[in-house]
């Protein structure tokens, strides 16, 4: 049967979602544990990457298995294996045609400032810090001009790699809460460093360094050099992911 | 000159705010850290103490000090020998007659129940874990029971170090976020461990194995033995002090 797993971590201690050098990935971490609570070595498929140091509220992955613990049971027994940074949140069986990357329709990312002349004691690895204060309604002008349908090749790392760089994103949404500025980014799908490619280019527009309208010309551009920094990997949260419609 | 501190801290490797044995204080760390920038032994009052493994947002402590340093600037210079889960969020002289414990007029804490079937990977140290389902409706009627001026001894953990037991809570907040159940309690002042009592027991309310008109007959009994668990310390944040009205 196909199991479905749906995943949190703290991407803090580990080389990304998938195996990396120097450091373990969530991915390896995970296939030991399924191995350690049915027996079987399997291949673990994700919805998609996440860098090193870049978080899951619910990460979604797939796996086959003849193990007779109860569907909903392979959380429990997947955590009890786990280190405590990373959680499976609930197990289910799902049909033989479920497919964990290829059936996605669409996934949210978070991305998190830290807004405030000094960083965060209890959230430092969960943000990204930035003490010049952020115009959040300029922010918001920008975001517009990237929402829809774009060839997002000035968004991203290694634009080589990837077989086309056209995504829609459906939804930017910004907004303060306390010392904090939270960005929303939902899409259906992202080229590698796309979300912190926009995180970055938002910020020097928050800080007056660009302008919303500037945003177009970059987006015509085509290159990576037009767009801004690419954000600390540590403000990045995948949020979930969605199958179907 | 006398300077306020307002202070962040993940409490989490720390023996609380005070010195005790086997793990360095938050105090004695800050202490170090004034004494690296300014060159003086100093004494730092804090507001209050929080237990080991308890986080604050908004501690606030003062010292005296013939520093050459301005006095907002005091908040980077004590960051950068700081060690990263303490932050000085802000720093500001004050005239002799403020006292961080004296003057406390009110004080809020918050505490964090994670309540969903497995732990959360991100806010592990943040939070406690409840995997039942909490009636949050129960909750706040119990709530009400323990706002205002009562005798809270059954929620003291050492009522014989006290001098007295009498104190008034303002108010007591209870909402639901996302998978966490948040309570913020703010009073004119709190005994010790008494929120962390009043959260294990409005949580045996939220399970339904007390009910919410209990609460009058345990603040009656004047006795710890009739008030729920004391709840842990991770999931306790010291959010902020008032002073003045």
């Amino acid at each position: 049967m196909r199991i479905r797993l749906d995943i949190e971590y703290d991407g803090t201690a580990y080389s990304g979602w998938q195996r990396q050098k120097n450091a373990p990935s969530v991915q390896e971490t995970l296939e030991a544990a399924v191995r350690s609570a049915t027996g079987e070595r399997v291949a673990l498929h994700g919805s998609g990457r996440t860098d090193a140091g870049v978080h899951a509220l619910g990460q979604v992955a797939h796996f086959d298995t003849r193990t007779r613990i109860p569907p909903e049971q392979v959380a429990f027994a997947l955590n009890f294996y786990l280190p405590d940074d990373i959680r499976v949140l609930r197990s289910s069986e799902v049909p033989d045609s479920f497919h964990a990357r290829f059936g996605a329709t669409s996934k949210t990312y978070r991305y998190v400032y830290r807004n405030h002349a000094q960083r965060s004691a209890v959230f430092r690895n969960f943000c990204a810090h930035e003490p010049r204060l952020l115009d959040i309604g300029a922010m918001r002008r920008a975001a517009a001009h990237l929402e829809g349908e774009h060839d997002f090749r000035s968004f991203c790392a290694r634009a080589e790699d990837e077989k086309g760089t056209v995504r829609t994103v459906s939804s930017i949404e910004i907004r303060r809460e306390g010392p904090y500025v939270i960005l929303d980014v939902t899409g259906n799908g992202f080229l590698h460093n796309m979300v912190r490619i926009m995180a970055g280019t938002l910020a020097q527009v928050g800080k007056g360094n660009l302008e919303a309208d500037d945003m177009p010309a970059i987006l015509e551009a085509r290159d990576r050099r037009r767009a801004g920094p690419t954000a600390p990997a540590s403000g990045l949260f995948l949020v979930g992911v969605r199958y179907g419609h």
